[in-house]
Order: structure tokens, then C-alpha cells, then sequence
């Protein structure tokens, strides 16, 4: 029997949900539950282990190697625990001690799902073959991952590649996590609706007024709605400037809900970009959306367990 | 023979220092010349030839395995050219090739000035023994270096760490880089001196209106120095959070001629710190003044060169 496959968890506030990934990053099993995210932590861990129980009774189980989880964040890989600020159940709570309980003798891997979007995009999707590249998932949050020198870059506790919260106006307004300015509080989906309404926009009969709406009204030519992702796309440039000229990177890859309005957040993000991204190192730096979708975190995790084991070639 | 030494020039505005240094960092032999910044290239590179000509009549020459160059930046390491700020005759100067040329068929080895004062730190310094750490110089400019993985991070042309040039501030004040709000702009020393003085501070009798001057005022309590001084501080705070929060370092090593302001910079640098770097990957990030003075740069361009080519242990 080969060891050739990973198993791979994707834990987020929402959903989560499990697979049997082979080296060519393709997922043969699936298994899924809500994130009971409002119970006590024995309760999320239970559901954990009911999409483990499902992946362990495939006939693919037997060929695992390893086991992959990317988690929302915070997380701390070198403590194995994580603290999803949407599960208030887990606060340091030991996610690799109690998955190896349901797994047994395979090492568990944990990363950030920034990281593991990161993992995934590298591996099998638009940052591949690429040795230096930013990815990034804009969204409800802001998050991203960084690969250096042809690997993934975690950090220390799983968390690098932290973007959503630099801070890109440093006397801004006020962000939940504490600091002021962060990229997230300007450039998240929520953020994006917020300023939109707080400048006048006003939603439509369905009474939509999310993100999505706001891409809808600016994809009709309404300013209020183009000057609100024009200033997310101008907090995500400087601080994808700012990450290039920290670290090198000639890639930025997008991805995540507010990505999906398209050239009406491209398209002023590569024009802020030539604002912030001025030195000859990054001047030439590129900027593309993600090629995976709902599966990256799967896939990532997976990668990303391959790639600390090597169990394969990810990179 | 054992070759056992590294050659080593650091290049700036000012002066073109060469040195021989051991697998113990200690200079042996040292030449330097001033630097002929207004003259036209071939002059310039006239001068480090004479410094190399210097260390090449030493006897220890031919223990010499790699040459390291530290240069002001612009550099690419990728291409071996430099395009150095304060010396216009320089841009995209083949370096590392004319450097070739003198030295025959040693390997030469270039990074960023930012880049060899953190291997100088990393290697013998404030930073040694850490596996992730960002070293910075806070002076005429304010440069920079990461430490990954227990590795030296150059990025591919040799500028990684640039934390001078990131936006804190994405509306703020245009900055000589071409970008707005950059660390730089708020937190070198002429910035703190140009600060100072709109917000009404003024010379002594002996008309030194230099950052040093206004650290003195602010040593004697004065509230616009102080102030100055303050917010430099803050634009340092978020700078390093946001290199923390995207790559995980634990501790910054600041020097340079602003450090040497001592309390004065680093008290309200840390108290801004705790403002900024929220998360909890990155709240216990320690703050240390640099430990090597002037021969930072000499010493770590040796000791990049020796890192590059596995001459001796750097880390």
C-alpha cells in the first residue's frame, strides 16, 4: 500500500470540511458539516471529528500520509492551537493534539488559511512555478500568504503573510484587532459596504447592501459605489507595495469574494500600485487573480502538509 | 593556504571601505578612500579598485575565498549592478563584473547596504542566534534587512528589508522615492530635523539644526522635539509591525545615527509598538539597539559572501 495521499481539514466560522488529496492536487473524498460556532469547544471539535470519521471509513484512508489543516486565524502552529476569532469556543484550543487523537500515528501539520490559500495557489494554481509571489484572499477579511525563495513561507506560528492587518494609515480609524488603519478595515467587503453607505449610496429594492451590491452599482457607473473600491483598492495597493519591498515578491495573486467584482477592483489596483510600488526592485511587479476557488483551502492544506512532510513536490 | 577569509567592501556616498575578515568577523586588514560621488563612473570605480589594490598587497590576500560587497541602493544582485542615490555617476553600473575584473576568479557576492547590516547583526551582533529577526538602520535614510528561517533574506536583487521605503500613511506627504507616507519620509533624521523646525523648533546658538541637535532639546524636555521625536516613532511602530505581521520576525535591531538617540527613540518606539503590533503572533516583538557601529557594513558584506558560499557558519 503507497502512502501517496494527504488528508486535508478546512476550518473556517462557516463550514468545515475535509478531503483525501492525491499529488496531482485532486480531491477523491469530501466530507462536510457546519461549524457549530456558537457551541462550547468539545461540541466544534465533535464535528471536526465527524468529517475525519467519514474521510477514515473511504478505502483512499489507508493510503494517507499525512494531515493537513488550515484553520482561520489566529493560529499557532508551534504550539498547535488556534483561536478563530468567529469560534469563540476555541481559544487556545489544541487542534493538533486532538485531531492526532482521532488519527493516530500521522503527523498533523497546521497552518494559517491565509497560508493555506497560499499553499494552494502555489502548488496548483496562478502563483505556480513562481518563487516569490504574495497571495491574498479579499473578503469578509483580508488575508494572504507569502512564498519565498520557491517555498512557503509560514512563520515561526503559521501565520506570515498576514496582510489584512499592516498598518497603511497610521492615524486611521480604529481596527477590531486593535490597531488603526489596517488593510482590512479598508479594503474588507464589509468595509467596502460601510463606506459606500456612510458617502450616500443607498441599496436597491431587494435591500442588498453588501459588498456585492456595491459592485453592482459601480459596475452601472455610480461614483459613490466606484469611490469606495477605488479606496479599498488603494489601502491593498500600498500594502501589497509595502509587502513586495519587505520581501521581494514579483507576484501578487487575488482571490476571495471582493475580488470576484473584477477589473472594478483590478483595475484600480494596478493604477494605485504604480503609486506605492516605485522602486526599480518592484516596480514590475504583477498582479492576477486566483485560478482556485472554494477548494483552495482543501488544497492548500494539503499542499502544505506535502510540503513540510515531503510527501511530494509542491512548489 | 587555506583560504579562509573573505574580502569585503562597503560602498556609500561618502566613503569606499575594503576590508580582510575572518570566520570571526575581525577585520584584519582595512583600506578606504573618500568617495568621488560628483565624478563621472570609471572615477568612481577608480577608487574602489586603489581600496582593493590596498587589500591585495596584504599578505593575507591569498587566504581570500569570496569577496562581499555591501552598497548603497539601489542594487541588483540579479544583474550585479548598482545605481546608488548619492552617486549619480552609478546607475546600472556592472559592479560585480568590474569588481571580477580586479580580483580574477573569485566569486563576488553583492547585496543592499540594509541587506550586509543585517548579516552583520545576524552574524555577530544584537541579532545572533535568532532565526527571525529585522534589522534596520534609522539615519540619513532608514534601510533595512530580514533574517528567515535562520537565513539571511536577500530576495533576488539583493533589496529585501527595504522598511524605508513601505507607506505608513497612504495620504501622507510625497516622499523623494516617488511614493507618499514612507517610513522615510517621517522617521529619518533630516525628517525629524524638517519637523521639528515647521512645528516651531529652533537651533542653538551654534545653529546645528541636525536630528542630533533636536535630540538634545528633546534630552532637555523641550515639547516640539519631543514631538518630532514622537512621531518618528510612531511611523517606525507601524513600519515594524507590519514587517512583523507579514513575515513573523521576533526582534528588530535598530541603529544607526537617530538610534543613537537611545530612550529618546526607543521608549516612545516601543510604546507605539504596542499600538500597532496587535496580533498575537507578533505582541511580544522585542526592540534592541544595533551592537556594531561603523564596521556593520564591512562585516556583514564578509559575512554575506560567506553565507552565499557556504565559506563558514554566518547564523
Amino acid at each position: 500500500m503507497s502512502h501517496d495521499l494527504a488528508a486535508a481539514l478546512d476550518i473556517g466560522g462557516t463550514k468545515i470540511a475535509g478531503a483525501l488529496v492525491d499529488a496531482g492536487g485532486r480531491l477523491l473524498v469530501r466530507a462536510q458539516r457546519p461549524t457549530p460556532a456558537g457551541q462550547d469547544g468539545a461540541t466544534v471539535m465533535g464535528a471536526v471529528a465527524e468529517v475525519l470519521g467519514e474521510l477514515r471509513a473511504a478505502p483512499g484512508w489507508q493510503r494517507v500520509a499525512a494531515v493537513g489543516i488550515g484553520s482561520a486565524g489566529p493560529v499557532d502552529a508551534s504550539a498547535g492551537t488556534v483561536s478563530p476569532v468567529n469560534i469563540p469556543g476555541w481559544r487556545g484550543f489544541p487542534l493538533v493534539a486532538e485531531v492526532g487523537k482521532v488519527v493516530g500515528d500521522l503527523p498533523v501539520v497546521l497552518v494559517g488559511d491565509g497560508v493555506a490559500m497560499t499553499a494552494a495557489e502555489h502548488w496548483q494554481g496562478a502563483a505556480r512555478g513562481r518563487d516569490n509571489a504574495l497571495c491574498m484572499v479579499v473578503s469578509t477579511g483580508v488575508g494572504g500568504g507569502l512564498v519565498l525563495n520557491g517555498r512557503l513561507h509560514t512563520g515561526p506560528t503559521g501565520n506570515a503573510g498576514h496582510i489584512g492587518h499592516i498598518s497603511v494609515d497610521l492615524d486611521g480609524d480604529p481596527c477590531p484587532c486593535g490597531a488603526r488603519g489596517c488593510v482590512e478595515r479598508i479594503a474588507s467587503g464589509p468595509n467596502i459596504a460601510r463606506r459606500a453607505l456612510s458617502l450616500g449610496w443607498r441599496p436597491g429594492a431587494d435591500g442588498d447592501a453588501s459588498a456585492a451590491a456595491v459592485a453592482a452599482s459601480a459596475a452601472g457607473g455610480d461614483p459613490v459605489a466606484l469611490a469606495s473600491f477605488d479606496r479599498a483598492a488603494q489601502a491593498l495597493a500600498a500594502g501589497i507595495a509595502a509587502t513586495a519591498t519587505l520581501v521581494e515578491v514579483s507576484l501578487v495573486v487575488v482571490g476571495g469574494g471582493v475580488a470576484g467584482a473584477g477589473e472594478l477592483l483590478f483595475g484600480p489596483l494596478r493604477r494605485h500600485l504604480k503609486g506605492y510600488a516605485v522602486l526599480s526592485f518592484v516596480a514590475g511587479l504583477e498582479v492576477v487573480p486566483a485560478r482556485l476557488g472554494v477548494d483552495a483551502g482543501l488544497i492548500g492544506a494539503a499542499g502544505a502538509a506535502a510540503g513540510a512532510r515531503g510527501l511530494w513536490a509542491v512548489g
